[in-house]
């Protein structure tokens, strides 16, 4: 997808007057897009002071179509949602010389904290140990702004902010979402959240209304379906191949869909993890997408847009004993490999696409952001402002000095780029010991293109006790003999989108983004252990001998 | 109210073995009932590992009341949380040896942090200017759980966590707020925040329906009555006086609640800030507290006490002239002088109490806890797994470091004996100010006791144009003309805690927390210049002449 047609640059250097490195300076993509922040007016990196996006694109989208207006999918309690009246009352601030005893803002005074420093990883020596070795300390004070060291310091991010976020990781954010998706349409803005969890807590009580079902993968996040029900909401679960949500499906669902026997109203939303989805981790192709957008078009479908593992996006699978795949040899090539977002192709303005921090920075920062209509941000900032407040801002200012003062734009894509490679290979350790460890006419995968996890399928059918015993209980006795053997890994059954549907498949989950190599391939051994004794096999070097009766009481 | 009896002293060492300082050893009180830590199990301290408040207590409860159980109140939404079902499955990796290939927890080998410092006030050194000679570094590592350094650290913390925060800053909030309330029923906990405004939200969630009303001042914090309105929910404002609620009215207004007349049920639930409350800045003695609890009861109202300003209570004050009062002698004696909160004769276990840091160390942390019966407390908790998650860990780790291992406990309550003398000085600047600038046959005002406001009544019927224009014209132009004098004030009635109710006074609220003493003075001398122009008075030394029309065209 072209990048729209560029805007006067304005100027590149920071309105504080102060040589801050630019991030935007250094050529992400060849043809140098960037590099063009606009002018920023100085006081929106005051205390609490209100932003908002549109003003840190870099892009003109003057004459791209206007996002539909959502009105009629809107929650009474969105509906009610007319902001925070105290923080209206900041505009009157800007008159020059005003005394403010307006706003109940502590004064930084009282705030315990001199400095605070981070020794973080130089761009390009990202490991544990080089950081050890030659990692950079870079330090935020209290007082760098009003002391023209940088737009951000301790005595505004400790302090009180918008539902937005404070303008100056809202700038990078909004930046690098244009960077990465393009949106194609006029009124698009950016938002952080305290994570994709609490972001999508808030887009349901925006958008749903007890009684309702949305649609989702069959197997879908167990949390988003155990933050939609206690909302009066069910998950409506699509049927799913290897490439995820399967739109003939999708479509067929919609159209025939029946209240009574269904028991809700035909769905408007469709929540999905459109890349290295949880717990399969399918990853739709971008023919797939397109698909699924037409007939979210046709049905009138809001597409939330789950994307923690996006840039969890690896190298392709080359088979146990292939040579890898080079890593991308530029920016370019990196951004240019990655799977279109929805929000990419998102000409409506349909696409309420959730990012997150977690998988690629810390889960500690509690830090995400929306992108989605000027509409809908709206509506979400405001309920932010009654409700989550703001991120909080030790760690929105740790995110700053880093993404923005230190790596730059340029510099988070090099980081990502290794983040793919470790990954890659933590991937490819979790498949050559399934290759070696399970037996494979029982248990069978494909191999995942991107997140955190391995989807094995179970052949129930070869369990010696099926069809007396259930599916359920197999997968139970399966899951403690894993126990008992020393390993966990999650039953397929906790991610039912709907556990009243009738299910026919048995799965179980393994991750191998959290233990070191030589714990995932034991962790592995040990459940192809499990599986042999649960279906009666032999053990051996390859002793695979399918059907033999358990030894059992 | 004396403490519960003390429980054997297990040990005062930490299990990881590791000399940290034992912030517990200081003698806070001189009859030295602390100390008394109980020994750790060490798996608390680990990657998102679950944790109870209950584990924290240094006193024995056993024997007092238990809570109510306040089924009767709970929402649908309330009864239907079971709680996040993967984080239940942490429970089996406690098992020895076992490997985890089971929850989707990145591995900190890509949290690019190798170490956070921070520059904070010793111990009686805590202005900014003895903070910056004198402060101490303190530095959070990677890996210094694992390296025996201390029990939190950037693996951890950096990572996801629970819903109640990390066991490590909970155990401190814990003891914190035993010492301080000593909740005098036996299944009392607290769990984390991420500010008091969401706990609002999440509590109104978990008690109320659509069409609900609930008690309040009748002037009250606008966030509050925002935050409820889009849950259909509406305050019922309840008179005030100096001292803030107003206990027989209260308990008139609930006996003869007409539903038809006020279009909700009768309320269960008060929202009350009793100390320094926005925007009145009343406190209400303890006696008030009292007769207002048994009220509570005799209704049966869950009482939530929001109490951001707790410890901004100040010395009293002496008026213009007089010496002022020394600081408190002992850490004793500072808390004895405390006004005992709700939660300290909460035998009902009807009171879910909010604190927070923003007032006392800063309201970037995004952290703040709840008190509150187990059955409350574990709803909030199943609610937070779903929604927040926990607080940010960046911040969970800065305030770790500073309360538990640098200040604690002792250090923490010099902490806020020092923002004690300091509210003083500026609350005592306000009123100076007022005394000498404000034409005091308009303005009236009880010296604030506690908190950031200081809340002016004006006498609207002297204003020239009363009774032809309203009270909220007259206010509107007073605001304005103190926009064009050069000072920000808050409009007493967007505090309105119903803008439906019938309203005979005006009122504004200055703030004397955020600008320094010289802007606060000339604020109020523009105020008081404003106030002269609308009133129509003469300028002058003291030239007050009242009634005297304005000249306007």
């Amino acid at each position: 997808m072209a990048p729209p047609a560029a805007i006067e640059v304005e100027a590149v250097t920071d309105t504080t007057g102060v040589t801050v490195p630019n991030p935007l300076s250094a050529p992400i993509h060849s043809n140098e897009i960037l590099g063009r922040r606009k002018k920023a007016d100085k006081k929106q990196w005051g205390i609490a002071a209100p932003s908002d996006s549109k003003n840190f694109r870099l892009n003109n989208y003057e004459g791209k179509p206007k996002a539909r207006r959502w009105d009629h999918y809107l929650s009474n309690e969105a509906k009610m949602r007319k902001g925070n009246s105290l923080k209206g009352a900041a505009k009157f601030l800007s008159k020059p010389g005003i005394i403010s005893l307006g706003g109940g803002l502590p004064s930084s005074e009282y705030f315990p904290f001199e400095e605070v420093s981070m020794k973080v990883p130089s761009v390009g020596h990202f490991s544990e140990a080089d950081t050890k070795d030659s990692g950079v300390t870079i330090t935020a004070g209290k007082h760098d702004l009003v002391n023209d060291k940088s737009i951000f310091d301790i005595s505004v991010a400790f302090n009180y902010g918008q539902g937005a976020g404070a303008a100056q990781l809202l700038r990078w954010i909004t930046e690098h979402t244009e960077l990465i998706h393009s949106p194609p349409y006029e009124d698009w803005r950016c938002t952080m959240t305290i994570g994709s969890t609490s972001g999508l807590d808030m887009a349901l009580r925006m958008l749903t209304r007890p009684g309702d079902m949305m649609l989702s993968e069959a197997y879908t996040f167990s949390a988003a379906v155990e933050t939609a029900l206690p909302l009066g909401v069910r998950m409506a679960g699509v049927p799913v191949d290897a490439e995820g949500l399967i739109p003939s499906d999708m479509d067929s669902m919609l159209t025939n869909w029946d209240v009574n026997e269904k028991g809700g109203r035909k769905p408007h939303i469709l929540y999905t993890v459109p890349t290295g989805q949880n717990p399969t981790g399918a990853t739709q192709s971008a023919s797939r997408r397109h698909a699924l957008y037409a007939v979210c078009q046709k049905h009138d479908i809001v597409i939330i847009e789950d994307e923690p593992y996006y840039f969890l996006q690896m190298q392709p699978y080359t088979g146990p004993n292939s040579p890898d795949v080079p890593p991308p040899s530029s920016h370019q090539e990196f951004i240019s490999n990655l799977v279109p977002s929805f929000l990419s192709m998102d000409t409506d303005g349909r696409v309420m696409r959730l990012d997150s921090f977690s998988k690629v920075i810390s889960p500690g920062s509690r830090i995400g952001w929306i992108t989605g209509s000027q509409q809908i941000i709206e509506i979400y900032q405001r309920h932010a402002d009654c409700s989550t407040q703001s991120p909080s801002g030790m760690a929105q200012l740790l995110l700053f000095k880093l993404l923005d003062e230190h790596w730059g734009h340029a510099g988070y894509i090099d980081w990502l780029i290794h983040i793919r490679m470790e990954y890659t290979k933590r991937r490819d350790t979790i498949l050559a010991a399934c290759e070696k460890y399970l037996p494979k006419d029982i248990v069978s995968w494909n191999p995942p293109m991107a997140g955190m996890f391995h989807w094995m399928q179970i052949d129930f059918t070869q369990h010696p006790d099926y069809p007396a015993k259930s599916i359920e209980t197999i997968e139970e006795e399966i899951f403690m003999q894993n126990i008992e053997q020393g390993a966990l890994l999650m039953r397929g059954s906790w991610f039912y989108a709907n556990a009243e549907d009738r299910h026919d498949t048995l799965f179980f989950r393994a991750t191998y983004a959290a233990a070191p190599a030589e714990k995932i391939e034991e962790g592995i051994r040990r459940f192809g252990e499990s599986i042999r004794k649960e279906f009666g096999l032999e053990n051996g070097t390859n002793g695979i001998v399918i059907g033999k009766r358990k030894d059992r009481d």
